[in-house]
Formats: structure tokens, C-alpha cells, sequence
């Protein structure tokens, strides 16, 4: 059976939310749950039916958030550390972890390692768009200064998953650029356009609001600009959903016309809502590492898991292993 | 009076909608419209009342959307050769376009001239946010790689235009960055945070929710960035709207209760409406240019001009002026 570790310890709102995600995966799915973190919280949580699949490995430290990444290396008896060595020493198939996400990062490059041939590690973010299949956006976040090579990476590792975990057929793959002609972009995509342009999947710059619409499934861009619009969206849902609320609560008979779109309320929150999309991928390292929200609730930790498990049965890290060494042929 | 010159051709939905803008300005306020385009368009569509208050300055050349910038400066004949002419001879107090945007920040930035000390004209964006004051963010999208002295021309700029044009007491500027931590950012923006420091107007990182939160007032990037965030924002609004038409169409009993709420829609779309807030300045050249989208209506045209028509009477570029022939003395 699967073993997934999953580090509880080190998110926003401490261990239950995390542990009842792992509880809800183990529910549904066959597989056998590592939880690393503090026992005395862990245990009492733990049904008696699910007793015989959750091992626990027991430690107290963590790395804060305030905590800078680099930290993380010397502090072997923290949660993110244990679960990573674990992971390394095939004790489990993968990780999921809502902790401080620089920390997983460069433990889970330094210890697990890059695949041959990938010059950096990505997060792969899932957005929400107007179409039935989501957006996929890398790098979301782990390299904030990027050289023309490692978005090439990005753009084949994202290919990759797009075609082998999220099920698209044949994804189009998207730079994203200030503008969607092709002489558009500032240094770093003008230089890494030239280099993509002679892949098939690369189907040239997109805009921000390509991500929302669907005219591309994969996005590629540097970790910096990458966590800049997926805030910036964020900080745009959440306003509109402020400014909503207060205007129907301003008169009575709004109110009255909400109550009839109770339900569509709730389909568009579910649409839009980050939980239902799991975590986001560390792709490039040669194991499966899921990093998470540290706001995660229940449900997000439980979709991380069924992410989890579908990476691993999707082959992805000996597949995207394949692709490199083939490109360093080529 | 004032003079103010319009570029009427070269927009998405062509001459009228630009020129029914101006007639509401003029309908409202006093001031002297140049309008510079195809006379055959233009004159049927003055009433005999205003046309005292009209120039038409014939032309029909104009820069395509699909040209490059850099072609601007040879096509004397154009209409925005022709309407920059004009504000530089004196002939306008103000320059209003929304053609080419590249054309008009390269020829307002050749032939107008930079102010003394400027490193870089910045194109400075008005966004809603959940607050009653708009956030201002600069530099939405003239300077795709920048040095982190023009970004700190750019804070500058941001903050006395928001005082004096846009009535912010103490405006606050925050550094737009993947984080809020002083230590995040890029090579650019961790340059630029060390240079900002000294600022009392500064108060650090900012993420990309920030625009929409109004926890500071000024938001300061790169051209890149800045373009990346808004259309990204653009894309979330729009994807939102969409995909609530959609639901709400879906069944008898939502249509009728979004009945009720059809005024807080309303209100909803006009907090969020750009038209409202007019057209972006581009700062930092010595007269008063503003910048519309392609694709403004009457409304956003009207607007556009009310900011002009503000922008002189706030003395905008003198102040600009001082403030950087001080810091040149610092």
C-alpha cells in the first residue's frame, strides 16, 4: 500500500485541521498515512478504525513562518526535516506538507534532489478559470530571480504534468508577458521566448488575464511574477466578495433577492475555491512533494493527498527523469 | 480657457465614442477641446452650441495597435505627431490619447521632455479597492526592465501625485514584492527596498492583494510587473462576472431573485468600472499627458479630461519639477 507522510506541524491554525484532512483522505482512499508532528495533539484525534494506517512520528519542533528557509537545513528534529528524511529513505511514496513552503523547498531539493538535467525546481500552481479544466501556473513562487533555462524547464515540466496527472490531451503552453505579440516582454521573456519557440507545445505570449480564461493551459513565468498575480487575483476575488456582501446587507430587499442565490453563491465559491485544487507540486525534485497552503482547511489537505497519490500513479517523476535525459541527448 | 487636445483616432471602437466623450466634458466644463482626427468624422458629430468651443485639427494618419512604437516618431502626419505638436508649441495645456500607448509615451517622452532628474516617465494606473479611495500603482507598464533608481523616481512621482492630484493626505508607499517581510523580494526590488528605506513615506513590501485592500495608497513596480498584476485583476473580475451570468441563467429561481439585486449589481460594476476613473498620466514629462485604454467609451474619455483639466489646475508637473530639482540638491 502507499505511504504518504504528511507534516502537521508549522501551519496557520495548528495541527487538528490538518490531521481531520488526513482522517477524510483515509476514509475514501487506500493507503497507508505517516503523520509527522507532536503525538500528545496527534493521537487523541486518531479513530480506532483508522488506527491500523496512521503511523506517527513523533517530534515537537518546527520552522516558524517568521523563520527564514535557510534554518531549516541545521534543525533535524523539526517535523519538516523528519518527514523529508522519511521521504528519502523510502519509508514513504510521497509528501504533503502546509508548513513553511521555503523550508519543504530546500529541504526537498537538497535531500530528495533536482531530476538530472532540470536546472530548478517549480511550484506548480492549479487556478480555477471560466472553462471546465483549470489553469496551470509554474512557477508560482520558488525562484524569484530566473535565468531564460530554468523557464524552459518550467515550461516542460508543466507539459508534462499538464499531460500525465492533470489529463490534458495535448496542453498549449503559454509565456506569460505584458502583451501577447511576439516582440512583447521585458529581458528574461524575450530571451526566453526565442528558446521556446521551437517546442510544439509553446504557443506563445499570454497576458494576466489568460489565466482566468482558458486560451492556454499551462503558464509559464518566473517565481516572482508568478506569486505576484496569483496575490493580486486573489486580493481581486476577495474584494469583489467584500464589496458584494456589504452592498446586499445595505437594504432589505437584496437581501430578500440573495436568498434566491443562496445556491449560486455557493457554486461560484466552490469554483473558485483553492481547497478543492489540493496543493501545489514541487516538480523537478526526483520524488513526489506536495506543498500546501498553510491556511489549509480539512478539505485541501485531503484533495493535497488524493494529489498525491494520483503523481505517484502517474509515473510523473520517472517520466519527467525520462524527458531530461532525452533533452541533454538532444 | 484651457486647451485641451485629444487624439481621437487609433482607438478599438473608432472616432465617435472618443469624440461623444469630449461633448460630455464639454457640456460640464469650461475648457477648449482640439480635437485631432478626420474632420469628415468629426464635424457631423459637433451640435452648432459647441462648436464654438471646438478646434478640429485634420488629420488621418494614425499609429495601428499592431505598430510598433518606435514608428511613431517618423510619421509626422499622425494624429498623436500631430496632437504632441500641438502641447509642446503651447497650443494645449494637456494631451488626452487613447491610440497607440507606446507611440504616445515615446513621442510625449522625445519631444515634451522628461522633467529634470527623472530617470524614467512612469504610466500611473487608478484601481478600486474595498476602501472609499482608490489605490494608485505605478509604473503600469512603460518601463518592462527597470533599475531600482527608476523605481524610486517612480515612489516619488506616485506620492506627489496622489497628494496633490488625487487628495491623499499623507499618501503611503509600499514596494510591490512577493512578500511582506523586508527581506523578500527580487534583485530589483530588494535593491530598490534599500534605496526607499530612507523615505518617510515608505512603508515597505506590499503583495499583490494589496492593490485591492488599501493598506497603502501608492503601489510601486516595474512596468512588467505592473502590467502583469492589473490584467491579471482584469481577468479574475471578468472570469467572476462570467461565471455568475452563467449560474444565475441556470435556473428560474436564482433569475428571479438576482431581480432583487439587480441595483447591487449595478453599483458593484461601477465601483469596479475603470471608465469612472478616467485615463493613467504618464509622470515624469513636463507637461500634462493622459494615457486612456484602446477600448474607452464616452464615459471613460469624459473622465480622462476632468483628470487633465485637474492635473493643470493641481500644477502637477511644476511641483514634479521642484521636488526633483531638490533631491538633485540633496
Amino acid at each position: 500500500m502507499l505511504k504518504i507522510a504528511i507534516d502537521v506541524m508549522g501551519a496557520d491554525n495548528g495541527v487538528t485541521p490538518i490531521v481531520q484532512g488526513v482522517l477524510q483522505a483515509l476514509e475514501s482512499r487506500e493507503f497507508i498515512a505517516i503523520i509527522v508532528g507532536d503525538e500528545a495533539q496527534i493521537t487523541p484525534l486518531i479513530p480506532s478504525h483508522l488506527q491500523s494506517r496512521v503511523e506517527i512520528v513523533h517530534c515537537i519542533d518546527y520552522i516558524r513562518m517568521e523563520e527564514s528557509a535557510s534554518s531549516a537545513t541545521k534543525r533535524t528534529e523539526s517535523s519538516i526535516f523528519k518527514a523529508t528524511e522519511i521521504l528519502k529513505n523510502g519509508g514513504a511514496d510521497a509528501l504533503v506538507s502546509p508548513g513553511h513552503s521555503g523550508a519543504t523547498m530546500s529541504l526537498a531539493t537538497l535531500k530528495i534532489g533536482r531530476i538530472k538535467g532540470v536546472s530548478r525546481p517549480a511550484i506548480c500552481t492549479t487556478m480555477p478559470n471560466i472553462t471546465d479544466k483549470p489553469s496551470i501556473i509554474l512557477d508560482a513562487g520558488a525562484n524569484t530571480d530566473c535565468k531564460p533555462e530554468y523557464l524552459v524547464d518550467f515550461a516542460i515540466m508543466g507539459y508534462e504534468y499538464a499531460k500525465n496527472v492533470v489529463g490534458f490531451e495535448n496542453p498549449r503552453v503559454g509565456l506569460l508577458s505584458n502583451g501577447e505579440e511576439d516582440n512583447k516582454g521585458n529581458e528574461l521573456t524575450k530571451a526566453t521566448f526565442k528558446l521556446l519557440k521551437s517546442f510544439d507545445f509553446f504557443k506563445g505570449n499570454v497576458e494576466g488575464r489568460d489565466i482566468f480564461n482558458g486560451s492556454v493551459d499551462v503558464i509559464v513565468c518566473d517565481g516572482f511574477s508568478g506569486n505576484l498575480v496569483l496575490k493580486a487575483s486573489e486580493g481581486v476575488a476577495f474584494a469583489i466578495s467584500n464589496v458584494l456582501k456589504k452592498e446586499i446587507k445595505s437594504c432589505i430587499c437584496s437581501m430578500f433577492g440573495a436568498l434566491f442565490l443562496g445556491g449560486v453563491f455557493k457554486r461560484l465559491k466552490k469554483k473558485m475555491d483553492h481547497s478543492e485544487y489540493g496543493g501545489a507540486p514541487l516538480l523537478g525534485v526526483q520524488k513526489v512533494v506536495i506543498i500546501s497552503h498553510g491556511s489549509s482547511n480539512a478539505r485541501a489537505i485531503e484533495c493535497a493527498i488524493y494529489q498525491a497519490l494520483h503523481a505517484i500513479s502517474s509515473d510523473i517523476c520517472a517520466k519527467l527523469t525520462t524527458t531530461f535525459a532525452q533533452k541533454s541527448l538532444e
